[in-house]
């Protein structure tokens, strides 16, 4: 078994209105970014997850997200990122984080 | 001028606590996640910038990020994708998002 870091994206669905993403985009151009059109606010979740591999992690990824974190009425969930984490086999997930 | 389509992630530095994904960490074996360890909450913001490279649009994205999107005492922010719009220049920013 290996450590892998899991990156989740879960955003709105497209037509699914996003009042945040909406004040930041109305702020803009008096900060001076007036190149800048929409904005749309999501969540960008990190998990570490123990499988043999990483397509046993991505699946365990895409189940999480499915059941957990997204919610499926309105939102979309993906997957960006796996990432091994190196010599993460001797550490307890989650060690050494100041809670 | 091109269109491009940033992602930003916005994360809590290390050592800032997480309540929310120590929430969600703490529901995990109760759901049958017994493999998965460390989760952070963080934020996924899709921005749509107009500029003439690439290179542009991600600086437009980080300082957009140090500015607007990430709160600099304790949270990191950076680029994790850019990719260019496909015909974007035909349509204006926001054109034909539902409000």
């Amino acid at each position: 078994m290996a450590s892998f870091e899991l990156l989740v994206e879960v955003r709105r669905r497209e037509g699914i209105a996003d009042p945040e993403g909406a004040t930041v985009q109305r702020a803009l151009p008096a900060l001076g970014f007036d190149t800048v059109g929409r904005v749309r606010m999501g969540r960008a979740i990190r998990v570490e997850v123990e499988a043999p591999d990483e397509a046993a992690a991505r699946a365990v990824g895409v189940s999480l997200a499915n059941r957990l974190l997204a919610n499926p009425v309105m939102e979309d969930s993906e997957i960006l990122a796996c990432r091994a984490l190196p010599g993460a086999a001797d550490a307890a997930p989650g060690a050494g984080e100041p809670r």
